[in-house]
């Protein structure tokens, strides 16, 4: 059904796994970020409700494991294994943190605790609901923030990465501040404020703009927004207001927006219509509406479509998923890598929020001392059972909100500072398990 | 079902075109890309396949037409309207690239000529899905170009924007010159072959390194990959040896490629291993391959993640739908848009394409003179039918090589030349019309 959503590596590893009989050891794995990519201070996790679908729903298809027998990498491997897959579920506990929770890199976002086969071949799905979902997310707060007091709403699905990618990251956009998406099927699954009026073929349609902006006018009455800019747009302006009320508002997609911007709203002005709101489309992202809000241009709402979509400066993540226990008949084996490139850190973990400065620590250790304190990771399913409903993308959405206020004004910056505001520590003892385990495998190496 | 995959504007202008009794008019748009990016000399255009499979299978659930009626956008909406939509299928005409074409700015990959709303309600969907195969399809072409003669494997589904385009990326991949990918749901669907052996976590899970390889060689026989730098890469090429054959190749995921490469060749050609392939993975990109490629290092086989599944130094194509014609009662009117930016030229085209050139011309016009000549849109839809089984994606990749062999070498480089070296003009009729309409618009604004 969904288990083939995978990297082919996975299932050979799994394959193996039931042959040396480690199928049965649990295993820990983590999701995390290495490093702030290009101008990003922290990241916005989002995806988890993506993420707990899918692993509630993991199951092959007869079909599938069918395909799966005839293919030459499996040629040695017993039947046994295909009847355990044709019956296998997720049956892991897995721990996370709440969609809309500002996150620095090194932080697990995720924890998943199950049988070895199962935690590894849901890597894949999870990395990249996860990783898409907090990088839109990401950019969303970005765009949200240069737009100061003007809204946001998400035009990407066009440009997005297929139809599915579009739909996601008008969610992840949404929890990211925005305040809507013009994507329908966002809002039929998850309930997001869905946008939109026209486009230039409506105005190239009919004989002429005016017969275009009434027939508008008629259909949509006191949410009428009309593309002004299909010819002239003072003149498309004019002609709006000739129409008189009821008017919502008017869209510029062309031309140099403050300028026009600007003349629109004193055509607007002195026609009576000050309640009428301008909105501006056309290539737009953080940079060039941070440029608009410093020149105080007159724009009420913003669209954003490509780059939002796809976080056309910083289009991937670069999350991954990393094995750091391993359980075999109760005897617990901390793993970890020690490239110089990629060291992981081994061990399950929590994440302390104190007010100025994140702990990372084991996962059975208090917070130190008496300060006020969050535990980032929460438990989300026990024994592949979802604990309690999920918040939704509004009440994400909202985390997100009180989450950013807090933040220090430095990493709300869409320019990254030379340090880092934000102190991330790792506790005394996780710092000594990574000494010890370091140390022991020198040995299991050779 | 997926009708809602879509911008909202489409269904509002859906209910306006339909309530002001135009739903009836025949609407031609062109999907189309206006200018190459960053060091792009052309496309591979893709994705028809998922475009037609979706306006085949185009429909609104009974839920989602209770959703619809709820929105505010709908208050002043007539109920036939929606009796309209519950009823709609895409009943038009389709003209479409073969997958795997190379393509210019303003070539239309796509016609559609169908009643005016659903013309415009599929515009949504036919840019995601044609866009984004045919931007990764694109990537692909450059990175198996600087691979020269070793092999690319898609490995970014964990990177890509979500699972499904993880899987839409695989297939684009393919198309473009990969072997294939680790996506095994792509696998299942499209035929496309899969590779994958193991992980970090894989060996991580084994008390040694070596214990890890033996379970490896026992599953995968003569298939077995072993991934050598998880300790010390030199000494894991090494141990695979001293455990004989079967052993397909190794695997290299960090350090210095180059160096790593010549390292593990001498070792496995002192051992007799001549016949054992090196692949080379971690964060690879185009650009890194050729140098490689131009070091002559000995790599046989290329695993390319994240910069290929995002198209990472280009992440989005710029493809726009535009309305050319529409007829209403039998009249043909052309429309077209003259912006300074974005200029768009009227009525449907064809594509033609001699041996050094390409001629964009009306639909109607016959190829000039009697040089060789390919029609590049083909008849792919008619009446809402299929007309005949399109080609897979194996097809689609065998039309890439034979076209990309063909072209000039300048246009087959990484980078852009400063005069594009393939001509694309427009035929004396279309430049007339143009002109015609240019004049006639004039007069519509007013």
């Amino acid at each position: 059904m969904n288990a083939l959503q995978t990297d082919l590596y996975q299932l050979t590893m799994a394959a193996g796994y039931f042959s040396a009989g480690k199928h049965r050891e649990v295993a820990t794995f983590e999701l995390f970020v290495r490093r702030l990519p290009y101008n990003r201070n922290y990241y916005l996790a989002a995806g988890l409700q993506q993420a707990v679908e899918y692993l509630l729903n993991l199951r092959f298809t007869a079909d599938e494991i069918a395909w799966l027998r005839g293919l030459p990498q499996f040629a040695n491997v017993a039947p046994e294994f295909f009847d355990y897959l044709a019956g296998l579920r997720f049956t892991g506990d897995v721990f996370g943190m709440r969609e809309g929770t500002p996150v620095f890199p090194n932080e697990p976002i995720l924890t998943v605790r199950a049988p070895l086969i199962e935690a590894q071949l849901v890597e894949t799905y999870l990395l990249a609901t996860i990783g898409f979902q907090t990088l839109i997310a990401t950019k969303a707060t970005r765009i949200v923030e240069a737009a100061a007091q003007a809204s946001v709403v998400e035009f990407g699905t066009r440009r997005a990465h297929g139809p599915e990618s579009g739909m996601l990251a008008a969610r992840a956009a949404y929890i990211g501040g925005c305040i809507g998406s013009s994507n329908v099927e966002a809002g039929f699954r998850y309930g997001i404020p869905v946008y939109g009026t026209s486009a230039h073929s409506w105005v190239m349609s009919f004989a002429s703009e005016t017969e275009s902006f009434r027939q508008l006018q008629q259909l949509l009455g006191e949410g009428t927004i009309y593309l002004i800019d299909s010819y002239d747009t003072l003149e498309g302006a004019r002609k709006a207001i000739a129409l008189g009320r009821p008017m919502a508002g008017v869209r510029l997609d062309s031309g140099n927006l403050f300028e026009l911007s600007r003349g629109v709203r004193s055509i607007l002005n002195e026609a009576g219509f000050h309640d009428v709101k301008i909105m501006a489309t056309s290539d737009l992202n953080e940079y060039r509406i941070l440029e608009l809000t410093a020149a105080a241009a007159p724009i009420d709402l913003y669209g954003v479509g490509t780059d939002l979509a796809t976080s056309a400066d910083s289009p991937s993540l670069g999350a991954v998923y990393k094995l750091v226990e391993l359980e075999t008949d109760g005897v617990k084996r901390y793993t970890a890598k020690y490239s110089e490139e990629k060291h992981t850190r081994p061990g399950a973990k929590q994440v302390f929020r104190f007010r100025n400065r994140d702990l990372i620590s084991c996962e059975w250790e208090c917070p130190p001392g008496d300060e006020p304190v969050e535990a980032l990771l929460r438990p989300v399913m026990v024994q592949g059972q979802l604990l309690e409903p999920l918040p939704d993308a509004y009440q994400a959405r909202k985390t997100a909100q009180e989450n950013i206020k807090r933040l220090p004004h430095a990493l709300r910056s869409l320019y990254a500072p030379e340090e880092h505001p934000w102190r991330v520590e790792y506790s005394p003892e996780l710092l000594a398990l990574d000494a010890r385990v370091k140390q022991s495998l020198r040995g299991a190496a050779r």
